[in-house]
């Protein structure tokens, strides 16, 4: 895999965006995570007067050959399905990108379908869906390498249109699976506790995920690096994810983190890079059981608690204003100086 | 006080509404909180195609005269200082109006202060300041009638403008005193646990605090009715936002609430017109402890749970972008047949 210059965001300008922030004119304190978002995006962009340029929302796609084991609701063929519906403009995070002035990017890492070419599908296939990781690893160190690349790669163009902040969203049917073995590998949170419902499975169906995932870890005879369960369980969207994660902390953007299966492609990206988790912004805790465990083992503290499980960046493009009104907070409000108020407040 | 012929939502429409969210292409109950509140507006709307036009926050300003008891840090100069910094654009909540296209509008409803007159900032001046409800009324009957009406007047105002979605925001030094008071009258809730921090008291200010309410409700004679209550306790302003809420749900309006304050505003038109509470929208929970056992007290699901506690409208009108996304939802996404997507999801 290749490697990535991350450097954490230099502190030595906290203590004078602190006191910007507490020379508000408000009860010290008041607008609560607005404030440590101000911060944090000021310490990102080292500067006290922050700026969001051209957002982007990049959902990753490709297909899981564990989907054929029944770990889902839904049937495979459901990704390209989505894929239309994302080119039509008519799924969950379209009207949420057209709400808040995001650009879409749709990337096919590897879906398991032949797309006729379409100037707004960007055509990054790894392979066609991964191998089945109850028998075998899911990918080659090789597609692995790949994967990482054209997940950066697509960050790199973002960054040259000018971009400065970037979403990350995922479709692909059998995902959560995939994201809960990720989980319970590098946490050590039981297998259990990482499992939940996906996109809608009853009791019964998460109990034989649960058994088809036991039985595929109990299967595998690797080391239990991260490297090496990245590459044995897959899949293609989530490794580019970590890729376009690794490289946009490297170009110093901010990161929103979507559901479930992001807030898992963070944690794999932080045990090779801990010092991208700065960068990141937490868009919400969702429904998928397993997504608040994951969030508090990185300490994150996610924006929005909306019961939202859908994916595709919808979380993190909905949590998006409350970035926005951080940085006008922090551009736009008079200081106690300015509007003439005593600061008792 | 005046009469308000306020409807609950008819809701006949209520399963084929329930119908058009479900077969929106996307796993059931995905978009959680947003298939909720998509339901809320459509019944208040009686619509499948709901819209939000001409948002408007309005901050109700006036004093208290239980302020001279020490019950806030700050000093009640600051309600007038803080209404020059809505007016100048400065405050907290002036970004986040600008940031989400909403008209503010400041009614000075009872400051104690003579502004020059001013073309933004609308004089319905009750009089200067309540009385101290430590040793007498705060408000005499026909200063309530004349705060409601003044209240309500200011949403006909909008209405006619062509608002249909309204915030309500308050400023008053004293504020979270006489809001705790109302709680703890309304509510049998321990006084203790109604009052809070406020602006930022310490330890020994809201012990302070709690004592002189004590006092207060201690020397209370009258009858504990919700209209009693308004009337002795006060303040000008939360009475003009009680009036003002009872004249939106009467239009058909959509009524964003605010903090810790505009929950007990609600708490308190309920009383009066239960069926008020189907067209409000808690826009979040805030810091100021009391704030949640309120909101569970109501039964009110909050948007937002972001710490905030600055009031001025600020957290509904923070909140305003995920009410944005539920109508966004419901009329732009594709059917699972019009996005030719597998219902298995």
């Amino acid at each position: 895999m290749r490697t990535f210059e991350i450097k954490e965001p230099d502190k030595g300008i906290e203590q004078a965006l602190r006191d910007k922030i507490e020379n508000l004119a408000k009860p010290k304190g008041s607008l609560g995570r607005l404030e440590s978002l101000a911060l944090q995006i000021g310490l990102i962009q080292q500067t006290f007067s922050p700026t969001l340029r051209h957002p982007v929302n990049v959902i990753y796609a490709a297909d899981h050959g564990i989907a054929d084991e029944g770990v889902s609701k839904s049937p495979k063929e459901v990704t390209r399905q989505v894929i239309y519906n994302f080119l039509n403009g008519g799924s969950g995070v379209c009207f949420l990108a057209r709400q808040h002035g995001f650009e879409l990017k749709i990337v096919d890492g590897g879906v398991d379908f032949d797309f006729p070419a379409n100037p707004r599908l960007i055509d990054r296939k790894v392979r066609k869906g991964t191998r089945n990781y109850l028998h075998e690893a899911a990918m080659t160190a090789e597609e692995v390498d790949k994967a990482i690349q054209y997940g950066a790669d697509i960050v790199t163009d973002c960054y040259n249109e000018g971009c400065n902040v970037i979403s990350f969203g995922e479709m692909g049917i059998g995902n959560t699976a995939t994201s809960s073995v990720w989980m319970h590998c590098l946490t050590g949170i039981p297998l259990v506790d990482c499992v939940g419902a996906g996109s809608g499975l009853d009791e019964a169906g998460v109990r034989h995920k649960y058994n088809v995932l036991k039985a595929a870890i109990d299967n595998y005879q690797g080391d239990g690096s991260a490297a090496d369960v990245l590459r044995y369980f897959g899949g293609i969207e989530m490794v580019m994810a970590v890729g376009g994660m690794l490289r946009a902390a490297e170009l110093g953007m901010i990161i929103l983190v979507d559901g479930f299966i992001m807030t898992n492609c963070v944690l794999m990206a932080s045990r090779f890079y801990p010092q991208m988790l700065p960068y990141c912004i937490f868009g919400h805790c969702g429904d998928e059981s397993g997504h608040k465990r994951v969030l508090d083992f990185l300490g994150a503290e996610p924006l929005l608690h909306l019961g939202l499980r859908l994916g595709e960046g919808s979380g993190s493009v909905c949590a998006y204003p409350i970035v926005e009104s951080a940085v006008r907070m922090i551009n736009e409000m008079h200081t106690f100086a300015q509007a003439a108020v005593t600061k008792y407040i």
